[in-house]
């Protein structure tokens, strides 16, 4: 990795891009962060980058403009992870990562060592409790825990101004809101919309573990999405029908949760006008794989009567 | 309250005191925090200030130095009461509170209404998991996770670079040290020796509570602990006994806990040198009060052989 000096954490050029800094400590990366230029805007990543996390990091150069900074920060979290998930062989490509953050104009790159983050007797964890409690948190006890906590800690090292994920992590977002609201702190969450394969797969590391079978299928999961979205005319229950009977279509698809939620709360949808939003889970073989896609939805007279966001009715 | 502009939150001048600032919103402490000169130092307080908090203040106005910003907060934290505990008949001195924070040197005081900290919906809680598990934790279910995101919350919202607490809340510094240093909080935590009565009973605001012939008992406590720490000689199992003794002599104390632990881990004293602390928790009538004192240990050869500070050995 040629100009890169991971040893010392200097800043050094590189073959004809930008300077990236990469920091490997929790007190250097503190410290550091009373050096930045402000706006601060943080991505936080668990690496194995792909085009969905190099647009989110476009868009905190956007933000930071000229004179601000971003940072990255590159860290598999084994707090989120349940015992028997894919901690261990979570793709790690770090060298690849560090050309990506520097070509999307990333200014430091934090990539702590577990044991700086969790050392010995590490023992506090946050917890948000309700927006948790359904779809991802439901299917991964402990997911949303690891999330908060580690998203708390880089929050109190980096110290950003803005922090940027991706919206295909749409619980993530959901639980993150809820938690800095809570908990007063001051960092400003943005989100990037999901960046997708031309068949409309959404971009995720997990992607890399798909077999060519598996991947020639799991396109299918957009695609049921795109029903649940664009029907004239559907109760969340048709709504759930409707996207289960077009993954089943799948063979080697496996639902593991299908929801249709308050696109805000993620609470039962009620009687009132809202938004909705329909997210899954979906199992190919060994891979687990998240998508959803929101919906606008206008009650009318009939409790049942839901129409799409053109407003359409079912005549 | 001649003197305090509480509506608006303008600092005023008092009578022949230091102008002090009533901050009511979390939205305006936050951005007071902003204007405020550092270091700025929070002593984080539930209000019936007594004065084992005014030496806090004292303390925090001392490490602000002239030029830097003392803030106090007065805050009944309804998170760390328990369901069948003291919170609707803890007591609240708000006017006296704020003439006593002005005569200590305070700045700012900040008095958030319940609806500000935990709005509707509220949902994110701090858990220490570990030095949590005994004495108060083990007795109160619940209180140092109300503790951890309360005093989370006033970091988030004060931006304190110092934080002051009692060491009488022996556990709770200890939790909120492992807190802050888990969850890379950048407030360093200082701490103000236990303020007593002349006959040895710590300040608290509980001691309101106490009829006079519990408060005439009360005091057994301290007298009990000293026994512990000045022993020449004693296992913990035997510090316990000494203890234990001593406060049955006291027909009103029922002990609630009372433990001898590492000083600093709040583990299990194990074979090293180290500190211990005593800790109890007596209820007088439905009057809890809690104490602690430390005492110096080092073993010889013997496993039961533990000698006082002063290195002295059973003959």
């Amino acid at each position: 990795m040629a100009g890169f000096d991971v040893a010392s954490g200097k800043r050094v050029s590189n073959d004809g891009g930008l300077p990236v800094k990469i920091v490997r400590t929790v007190s250097s990366a503190a410290s550091l962060s009373g050096e930045l230029r402000r706006p601060l805007i943080l991505v936080p990543t668990m690496g194995a980058l792909h085009a969905g996390h190099i647009s989110l990091m476009k868009k905190a150069r956007k933000l930071a403009g000229r004179t601000g900074s971003v940072v990255a920060s590159i860290f598999v979290n084994p707090t989120q992870f349940g015992p028997n998930e894919d901690f261990s062989r979570y793709p790690r490509t770090f060298l690849r990562d560090c050309q990506l953050c520097r070509e999307a104009g990333v200014d430091v790159i934090f990539h702590p060592e577990a044991e700086g983050m969790y050392g010995p007797g590490y023992s506090t964890y946050v917890n948000e409790e309700q927006v948790s409690g359904v779809l991802c948190g439901k299917s991964r006890p402990g997911h949303f825990r690891g999330v908060c906590t580690v998203v708390l800690k880089l929050f109190n090292i980096v110290r950003p101004d803005i922090a940027v994920f991706g919206e295909k992590d749409y619980q993530q977002v959901a639980v993150l809101r809820r938690m800095t609201a809570n908990l007063n702190v001051a960092v400003r969450i943005v989100t990037g919309s999901t960046v997708r394969e031309r068949d409309g797969l959404a971009l995720s590391s997990r992607n890399a573990f798909l077999s060519p079978e598996e991947r020639a299928q799991a396109p299918v999961i957009r695609r049921a999405l795109l029903l649940a979205r664009d029907a004239v005319y559907g109760r969340p229950s048709d709504l759930v029908k409707l996207v289960r009977r077009k993954i089943a279509t799948a063979s080697l698809a496996k639902i593991d949760y299908l929801e249709v939620l308050d696109a805000k709360t993620l609470e039962a949808p009620g009687a009132e006008n809202r938004e909705l939003v329909v997210a899954c889970a979906v199992f190919f073989g060994k891979t687990r794989l998240i998508d959803n896609v929101r919906r606008k939805v206008r009650r009318g007279n009939s409790k049942s009567e839901i129409r799409n966001s053109k407003g359409e009715k079912r005549g």
